[in-house]
């Protein structure tokens, strides 16, 4: 994986096999990707826009979602953004729908879309059972992406669950992060993994970011804030303005957990925002969700008068996880960026990719004088 | 109004002059209703099936809302619904785009729709403003109505909003409340308003609901649970089963509210939907949404590094808010269910209008026998 | 109880046996009531003043709660109040001592008394066990009570634990409520229950109120405001001016409920709370505090990393859990008032009983003329 | 001071006068330390034992703060723990107190310290003005301190409230914070400040942390894991077991904030916990205070029916004010340890000082490799 590539290794645990969110067993991620030039404008003045857009879909396929609910939780961080869904993943505690990411001006687009994927497979939507509230979040590609074009459909909603597999998770720009930007380098689909050791009897804890945040001078990488380094060797004049953009996080694990304890892990991913660098800008969406694909539980189980019972880890496991999710929350993040090879745009705006040789010289270089202090 | 011609008074404030939320200057309410028969079933049997549904847009039209910003909150009494944009109510505090009502599967949508609404009347949005969030909130009306044949369309969504006037609002089973059901009666768009006396400053306070919710023998009218007299007198097998829906408020006022403020009155919002009979059921979405139309603040200012200043009311002003939203959103409630002349849908399934004249009788018998008792 | 002996039925549940909280088992309540006039001033003046206060004790007695904890949850309905631990009972989801009510400014001396509760019966804490966290709660007794004089001591705090018992429980002017006044009349302890029928598997819920809020004019019983008609009946120099009180509630049942669940039992109680007349005032503490008697789980079982279980019951049964905790707050409320046979306070100020009779004929007219329309 | 002494500089603003919650003008703070051995042991054993405790006040003395509120407001990162008035201070939105540290089981003791100290100074409490809420918090020392002696008393809060002073703040092993441990290491009382540069106006942000918390391999200096390094080090046997502690921060600023505001910017003190190295175990409790001197408000100003009026700062310099609030908070959490000379306790515990010239050396020379990575 890209991380490991570079010699980073964040945190102390392993990462899963694919060091993604698929490593929880049964989650599939899938993309569709528009990279567009010579889109006619959408003012009818004759020019070209650019469309740098997409749509990624999570899918925790066990069979049927839709009659075997998942507990679920999240934690909002900061709140200027939208996820449809969370007040329900939040209160009621449980997942129905696959998980889709797009930009702020496609929700409505790809709700639509999960809405007549769920219809489609489930003739007693609608009759025997009343609604379904599906789970779409955002990002603004507003900055190499030409909003006004509308080029993410239901169709491409639809599409992003087709494609949905396991294994290898493609990162970068692409999917929903397409025309991202974090920390003013390009790159916005991340994902990263943590394995718990024995003590913490093998869970694994997957995340999958839809990352938009963050200014250059901030990032930081296990071992350095890099950016204060880098931030003066990159030119000012082609990065965003004040908005410091947005990041959606997703987390699965397969120990059993709670709802509430899914709350409260979404919100230790806030913390791994805030040890790569997020000081939660006061106008950006911030959001986490989080699922178990332990304890899935039949849509009658929950109506049924007679008691249902459900496991769950205790607090010495519970912190395992939570440093996990830290972990694997920052390196997300840092994959978003290191699987992008910069991304051009809209008005011939462009976000260079962050340099990697150099990221690695720095945080070789610091560790190596670490360990040479310590030892001296 | 509704409840007016039939002498049922709630509480002490008096009404607005249209008794509706359109009584808070420069709020408008557009509806679009869809009740059709003989729709072809969408899968295909041949058969036709029955559309009873609708948008219902809340348009608070100071010149523009885009740029003047109106504080809003919100407060969720139970979560399994949706409301999007309500998280950034009550994390930023501000409303920027007309609030829109619906049924569930149609969220997305009329979310497209108002995208499209403020894409075209905004030049900069996409360019030199990243994006809005639309409010949108719904219930479902899948009892009545067949969800499977998504009647509900963006453009819908901008008709609604073209349609919206102010003065005189359409109650009853009409645009975003045509195929809903309110304590086992027909009937969904409610609104009612409460002017504070002078002590209060003459501050106006203006409710609309899309009522779902309720079971008969649970509804209480100021002076008396006479949903205990109705229940025995109405069949049951043509009810609702389990599922005892959903309830979206909307609040508006001219009062000087912070935010925070804004939060908390919608809180008592809450109290009012307990008092006509809600015990907020586990499944049920109970959202409330609350702006106010004074403290307008332009985009601009609120990025300035300068100070910006607000007048907000003071605690005992506040009090007086809180007992008239109250007494506002039982009303709406009520008059949700008095403007309907009942509602039939599909399966042959008809919600019967509430017995306004029996209802009267009870009230006014049971009042006549407590001011005997008083003054005996 | 009161409100039987009154013919003032509230709701369809039947109560429990002693209609009080103590009719879940294992709960039991004990008071410590001080009325004393001839109290020195603390001002030195020579001159004299009054005292009326006191410190109520709910104990979960099953052995040994310190090792067993109970699962525990709460609401803030406003939050102008204290409730020490309660921020640990919604986020860690346990309680591990008594739950003792007293005077806003006794908290400390109360917090006092359990701490050295704890440590008398538990050697082990401080030592192998860190620490607890005492469950405290409070309303203020300032209008009738010289709050200078500071009567309640950790000593009373100990009483009121040793003087807890079962049965019948003593309400009115009593403990924590000796000195409280709810709608404009005396009384502030009460307490109800409610036992679910045969669908909901015979759970009970019980409520106990320290009730110190309303003004007269809203008082609400069963749905009728029969506050617009007492109100003019009492003078009203002798009411409280804007402080318009608070509300502390606890919640007792033996249904299995998870943590989560119990703070969304706990949101009920302030609807229940909004029936009977509160507005939640803006200056009010208005909070409640849930726990379950069932899924008692050792303290060393959380830490373990093995599995933990829990049983849980389902939406049907917790929808009348729901209705149940309205109706038992409601009446908890009115037994406040009902059991006080008015009590005098500092200044010479004195607040009445509520009419208990005059209330009973009201409702008795009310409902007979109800009756008469609906059979008419 | 003590970090600025080792070279460590923390984020890219500069400190105030002196580093500490004291360079926001009016704010005073005061220790009682207590560190005494050949105790009688509580249990009549004749054995003795050791008191590691104290108390710290915090006094934003303003002339008169019970008269003149200041807008406050909270955030919890983890709620296993205890801040009376937190509640108060996110919903009402005000402080009228000092704010008083102590440990877990004297907070009752300090409570009524508290209000002992109103009542001395304000004749009109309890009388025409009814009740003060206190904020005191706490974290627990039981590890080095002999918990069931109680050692702090009521007078130990007047005391601390009376020693409270302006200008450099003594830290480390002191006040609240003399038998603390932070990521393995002595100390527990920690400060820092930041003044804004002058497109923030110049504001001064001050934060003061009760530290407990915190494994030596996680704690982070400015981006760098120096725990990692640290842990083979130190010997595993003189640790604290499963008990990972918990933290107190608090926040003050001159900057004018709205209460909705200062709940904001304590949620991003918890992103600089967790750069420190916090996953805010299961258990802790870790919870943010926060006050602004500007924006003084007359307690007779919120009841009238007139309009108030406040500033606030916009967006861009809310941003800036919420990486200064976690730069101080990750440099006061440093500073509780750096001031520390190390701390005995009861049973022969010993809690070593961070040793402050390895750490100085690790940070220097990865900052040496890091500066001629980047320059080769």
């Amino acid at each position: 994986d890209a991380c490991r590539k570079f010699d980073i290794g964040i945190g102390r645990f392993a990462q899963g096999k694919y060091n993604a969110i698929t490593d929880v067993e049964g989650v599939k991620v899938g993309h569709v990707t528009q990279v567009r030039d010579d889109v006619p404008a959408p003012d009818e003045s004759g020019k070209t826009t650019s469309v740098r857009t997409g749509v990624t879909a999570i899918v925790p396929e066990f069979g049927d979602i839709f009659n075997n609910h998942l507990p679920s939780g999240g934690f909002i961080l900061n709140g200027i953004g939208e996820m449809s869904g969370l007040t329900q993943a939040m209160e009621w505690g449980w997942l129905e729908t696959p998980i889709l990411l797009t930009n702020t001006m496609s929700v409505g687009a790809v709700h639509s879309g999960i809405i007549r994927h769920m219809i489609d497979r489930h003739p007693e939507l609608g009759r025997k059972v009343d609604v379904i509230i599906p789970v779409v979040a955002e990002t603004s590609d507003a900055f190499l992406n030409d909003v006004r074009v509308f080029s993410n459909t239901p169709e491409h909603a639809l599409e992003a669950i087709r494609k949905a597999v396991g294994g290898e998770v493609e990162q970068g720009s692409v999917g929903a992060g397409t025309g991202l930007i974090s920390f003013d380098f390009s790159g916005g689909i991340g994902s990263s993994s943590r394995r718990l050791p024995a003590e913490g009897s093998g869970y694994t804890v997957g995340v999958l970011v839809q990352s938009n945040f963050g200014r250059m001078r901030n990032l930081t990488v296990d071992g350095a804030v890099v950016g204060r380094e880098l931030d003066p060797l990159f030119p000012y004049d082609q990065r965003r303005g004040i908005s410091y953009g947005s990041v959606i996080v997703v987390v699965a694990t397969n120990a059993p957990l709670l709802s509430a304890q899914l709350n409260r892990l979404a919100k230790r991913a806030a913390l791994g925002l805030g040890r790569v660098g997020s000081y939660a800008a006061t106008t950006s969406g911030e959001i986490i969700f989080a699922f178990s694909t332990a304890n899935r539980t039949t849509r009658e189980a929950k109506e049924s008068p007679d008691l249902l019972s459900l496991d769950f880890v205790g607090d010495r496991v519970v912190n395992l996880l939570y440093e996990a999710v830290i972990e694997a929350t920052e390196e997300a993040v840092l994959n978003a960026m290191f699987y992008s090879a910069g991304m051009s745009g809209r008005k011939g705006r462009y976000a260079p990719p962050i340099p990697r040789e150099l990221v690695r010289e720095i945080l070789a270089a610091a560790k190596a004088g670490r360990v040479k202090a310590e030892n001296g």
